[in-house]
């Protein structure tokens, strides 16, 4: 049977040259593909206590929303700065050029609740890290992240992992 | 028991002065709420055959991952301008000033798909009516757009039902 990585279609140079696009909306379109992900995602985490599914802008928000619905939780999503209507807090975290901002409403998420924070993509982990700061700065604890994809060499592992973070990926693209 | 209704918020002149934003964030918040719009949205095509699930970005994508996880359907995306990576077909529309682009990847459907169109919000149904052109300029058939939130008086009802097209809502603000 295929695999999560057998639906991912790589793009070369997007969005600008000399990068290797993870395409996972292949993955995403195949019913077969989509089921399987949403299914793996979620395998680490059976029978623990999970309160809310915090899904990162834009592509997360594919897979947090079925991960909300499938577990009969809660979504809450992380944005970009400007998007939310209501009373906010906000992060901001280094890209590599210059900076972003995203934000959670203040009153997404209740002190001592549990949270999955999911997203396609660990990278550099710089969204990953600063949507667990926002989390927890509401008084949650995130019991995990996951994603589809991991790219070690860009060292988003390493920095989740550093902040003692349970990390979760369904396949790695190495060398790039 | 809470309708769906019960759990939008209004946040009073977001994103300008005037506008009633209705918040669907605490519904997708809520367990309970999530559920139960979720569920809903589908009630009217239960039986019926549905290939693919189209979500409008940004919120669309977390109705439309939960709705194609439901049903072990796959999960296509429209997105604003250059955000998707592979080859797409384009749709312009008209916005309140000046005019808006969204995509699709052109092989994202298949010719004689059934596709179901979701959004969260009705309004001037630009989006939509746009979405609906992309999907039939792949030769998809669309079998209805289901939405959390219809504003009748802006007129998108009325503009997808003058395109043969099903439209099904939750719930409906008028005089606004």
């Amino acid at each position: 049977m295929k695999t999560v990585e057998d639906y991912i279609r790589t793009i070369p140079d997007f969005p600008h040259e000399g990068i290797m696009f993870r395409d996972v909306t292949t993955l995403f379109a195949d019913p077969r593909g989509f089921r399987i992900a949403i299914d793996q995602l979620l395998h680490p985490y059976a029978g623990m206590q999970i309160d809310k599914v915090v899904g990162l802008e834009a592509r997360g928000f594919i897979l947090g929303g079925a991960i909300a619905h499938q577990l009969s939780k809660g979504f809450v999503p992380i944005r970009k700065k400007g998007k939310l209507p209501a009373r906010t807090i906000e992060q901001a975290y280094t890209l590599e050029y210059g900076e972003a901002v995203v934000e959670i409403h203040d009153d997404a998420l209740q002190p001592g609740e549990r949270v999955l924070i999911v997203d396609d993509l660990l990278a550099t982990g710089g969204t990953a890290e600063a949507g667990i700061k926002l989390c927890e700065k509401l008084g949650a604890e995130v019991v995990g992240c996951a994603f589809i994809i991991d790219l070690p060499d860009l060292g988003g592992r390493a920095k989740l992992e550093g902040m003692n973070m349970d990390v979760h990926a369904l396949c790695a693209y190495a060398g790039e």
